[in-house]
């Protein structure tokens, strides 16, 4: 008591933040313990979900009796007081007192969290996770990922939303369900439901270490689906905010489709700005020098693109990524060795301790939050509609893609992403962001249990499941970062990929980095002001350097069309390497020698 | 517009987190441009703080017209409806709308940002800033830093609460001043000023590089002051709930006096209860094989030390520079080598972003907020005062410390600590807390001016000023890693400091690490059990350790009194390794051989 009148402002936050921390750190400690027990089932995301589950019922038992209310029964009263202590409950945006002056929504407490948690950890996962990603291999399956998450996940919205309205209507006929839910909520939760979630589906791959091909597919569907999830919840609740109902409103859907591309450019322009202004400002400064100044600004930098994002509205999840993407491609050739290790480490202890976070959080919320409300009819409901949603989503859309795929994805691939389609985070983001009034709390209740669902049963049964298929697991996680640097485009040289190629090698890479040929030769003469002021200041020094350089014999070069699944990643990378250095040789045969810009450093900042 | 609907939620954070990473940014980058330039006299904290004025500004500007009030005008109406989204107003411990249901306070913005700020960035600042120390010599220089830091505080309480009281008494007899200051809101103001700050310090020690001895004086003051000014602003606000006014009540004084212990020392076993947590993790545990998990764990625990102080209503400051202490003592000798040097790269990391932040929120709010209240006579007589202060804390107490020290604290010492009495973020978080309410707005933007009076011009004038006083600038940082891992009591062999040896030596070693003679022999038989579980289960094995070992031979020698003030650092730092093997290897002739545990991994969890 004595400390009471100084410290209690301190309090507030204090308690909370430690005992989240504590609560991370007995997440971290038996997981590790089970693990080392061999008891291989058990995955980060599902252990923190228990134990914040634990916390909130803990937290709700103590405060049982401080009369935390439910929005039906306060409605009145907080819409005359606005103060609204009870989090969450009118989901509604126009809950907002003094949004236009930067400050908190009325609810401070969990929207306000959940804001924080969202803001501080979401990128780095998502980042760590294209930041490490085998770029070769990811650009050979991006057409596969981009009909996945963009027409996969329309199509698990559709199935979803028609599945829940069809079984609303059949309890409502047996009269075994009170509520009435119209076909947008039914949409809307589908919209809800139908994004896979980045956050898990990385924790479980980089447990498992599953092969390749399949990481990609996984995880490069699951970040782009956030895009077309919040496109989606967006034109839902628009369409229930104009009352247009069941009649097809074409303005509406062109305004949907035109928003979706706005989303989708403007999250991968500002990914891409915001790797150029790094590249730029590594390759022109000597910031090299000092590691720490080094990594702050990298991390800053790739922090700023989601956060850019999120305050323009538009997807800071698909901006994160790209701007990782590019930036292991670009930003991360002009790092010094020591700052390249600690950006990588850093991104680690963020990524981990994340998702560890966010998990916590979720399930936290689960028994925290007092104002919950179950349907017994919706949840099962959304059970089958989920599965259903992901079989016609992933088996149609694989066969598809198999009529034009020289490498196919073969049929356990098909039934593993099928089991895999983990709910999470996102599903989460979306369901507190939800504005139809009535349902929204069922809604959220419903989400959060599928996620819990989601992640407990189907998380933990993946190890088995991937024996069962016979997957390839235990893929050398350095793999990646061997790919990575030496990484060549042996994809089908198709015309999209070969202007990319040419793009990425011929201007963007001598523009942001110190390798690939001298603008002054790819530029036309106009831009030779542009091509002297963006020209390498530094000569290639190292041999590590020259072989990257080297690439410049693959253009010539076609590697041909059968990029095989190959069975040992460990000599798929050597001999790769082994071609890098065999080809670097040909090239510099075979096309024309570079000559380097010597002009010193007098362009340096 | 159209992204309005699904996004608004988000924005709120978003948008202002992204300014501060711009602002992060910006001020990194435009330091390092300066300091390139040789622009010596710039430091982070200083141009941080006027980057964040420029934002406070332009905020302001924009939002001028959406009538943010003041307190004095909408008293009434807050009390009343008790929403108070205008800032920091009444600054009462009464505010808080539902404190115990662990919500935050009713003034969302600011103090919740603020306390955000501080439990994320305030412990790793400390933490590092103690991790990092040349233990040897902090522990040499503890009698003098003790005696800065909880005399020369009181001292400088007094001193600008009684040089205040006059200022504002002529004033009014002058009639220059409206309004009036009692004794009370005099000495409260005292109280927050008096404690220099750990963080503007620790910048400016760790950028000038100085001296070895004038930086743990420096330093271990500006740390350890925070308890006891927490506890003045305590007693003293206390004391005006009492109405006690000038009347000395012995109670109180005594309730003061147990509340100052109480703090002190729940703070430090906090902070050894973390490190004694982390350290037998780690001794016992094979975490060391994953530098992931062993990273994470020692992150989060050494927070939990700050975060637990201050939910305790404890000095998180005191509870966090132990832990960082003791840490660097015990559990960093069971770390692996990556994990060590990732740990430090993290906490460099933070230390350096969060000194950034901090400062540059400092300035933000002095623009941005609008209920300041500028008393011209107040602030010039704070000025003076703070001057005056620090005369009477630094000359008389270096008198008097000289008098005992056999290593004296040479006059050009005194100077620059006389004059390096930084301000900073202890002073505004104890402004922030402050509740006398007529006065308090007064008292809040008068700190805020010290402050950047302090940062910007003492501490750029350091630099200079150093070199004025010909003081030795430019000490190599390594050399306080080198001398930690070889650390040796060569200190004057006084009674509580061979006890506290031989406490460390004998019983904290053996039974944190793997070091130390084992605790079956210096344990008493009735501890047998005791011993035999905290025994170390692996055997030291390479030859580094070895030599951290032979610290043995240390206990039984006489070094001598004279630690002497050595010119070059880099011969200090070689020769004390050198001793280190000469007396290590004499050590082992003469102290008993020490049989080694060679129990296996049995015990290991």
């Amino acid at each position: 008591m004595m400390s009471g009148a100084v410290q209690q402002k301190q309090d507030t936050v204090a308690l909370p933040v430690f005992a989240a921390v504590t609560l991370a750190l007995i997440t971290i400690l038996s997981v590790w313990k089970l693990k080392q027990f061999k008891y291989k089932l058990v995955n980060e995301a599902g252990v923190a979900m228990f134990y914040g589950l634990l916390l909130g019922l803990t937290v709700r038992l103590i405060w049982t009796d401080k009369g935390e209310q439910c929005p039906g029964n306060t409605t009145a009263a907080n819409e005359q007081a606005n103060t609204s202590n009870n989090t969450m409950l009118n989901l509604t945006p126009h809950g907002h007192v003094g949004n236009e002056k930067g400050q908190f929504s009325s609810h401070p407490e969990e929207t306000f969290d959940l804001q924080v948690l969202f803001n501080l950890f979401l990128p780095p996962i998502i980042f760590h996770g294209a930041y490490t990603l085998n770029q070769k291999r990811f650009l050979a399956n991006l057409g596969s990922v981009l009909t996945y998450a963009f027409a996969g996940t329309i199509i698990s919205c559709m199935c979803i939303g028609a599945c829940m309205y069809g079984f609303t209507k059949l309890m409502l006929l047996l009269s075994k369900q009170k509520e009435e839910f119209c076909l947008t909520h039914c949409l809307l939760f589908g919209a809800i439901m139908s994004a896979t979630d980045p956050v898990s589906v990385l924790g479980l791959l980089s447990d498992l270490r599953v092969d390749l091909d399949l990481h990609m597919l996984l995880f490069g569907e699951s970040v782009l689906n956030d895009a077309v999830a919040i496109v989606l919840t967006h034109a839902i609740t628009t369409y229930t905010q104009m009352d247009a109902g069941l009649i097809f409103n074409p303005t509406a859907f062109l305004h949907a489709f035109v928003f979706f591309l706005r989303v989708l450019i403007g999250s991968f322009l500002l990914g891409l700005i915001f790797t150029v202004i790094t590249a730029l400002l590594t390759k022109f400064t000597r910031l090299h020098e000092n590691p720490l100044l080094e990594t702050s600004v990298f991390f800053l930098l790739s922090w700023s693109s989601y956060l850019s994002a999120e305050a323009c509205g538009l997807s800071g999840i698909v901006a994160v990524m790209f701007c990782g993407l590019s930036q292991a491609r670009y930003t991360v050739l002009n790092l010094s060795s020591e700052g390249r290790a600690r950006i990588k480490q850093l991104f680690e202890v963020f990524n981990f301790l994340g998702e560890i976070s966010i998990f916590g959080y979720m399930g936290y919320i689960l028994l925290k939050f007092t104002c919950h409300k179950f349907e017994p009819h919706f949840i099962s409901g959304a059970l089958l509609s989920v599965f259903i949603s992901r079989a016609f989503n992933i088996y149609p859309l694989s066969f598809l893609l198999n009529l034009g795929r020289t490498n196919k994805i073969p049929c356990k691939f098909q039934h593993f992403m099928m089991f895999a389609g983990l709910r999470g985070a996102v599903a989460f983001r979306l369901a507190v962001k939800v504005t139809a009034k009535e349902v929204s709390h069922t809604i959220f209740t419903t989400t959060l249990l599928m996620i819990v669902f989601t992640i407990w049963v189907l998380g933990t049964a993946a190890d088995p499941m991937l024996r069962r298929l016979d997957i390839r697991v235990g893929v050398d996680p350095d793999e990646n970062q061997e790919d990575r640097i030496f990484e060549i485009a042996t994809e089908r040289p198709d015309t999209t990929q070969g202007l990319w190629h040419s793009l990425d090698y011929k201007y963007l890479k001598p523009m942001l980095t110190h390798r690939g040929p001298p603008l002054t030769e790819s530029l036309p003469q106009c831009c030779g002001v542009f091509a002297r002021v963006f020209s390498s200041p530094r000569v290639q020094e190292d041999e590590e350097e020259e072989l990257c350089e080297i690439e410049a014999g693959k253009n010539t070069l076609d590697l041909g069309e059968t990029e095989s699944q190959q069975g040992s990643s460990e000599s798929d990378s050597a001999s790769e390497h082994q071609e890098d250095l065999l080809d670097g040789d040909l090239g510099l045969g075979t096309a024309p020698a570079q000559p380097r810009e010597a002009s010193g450093s007098s362009t340096q900042l």
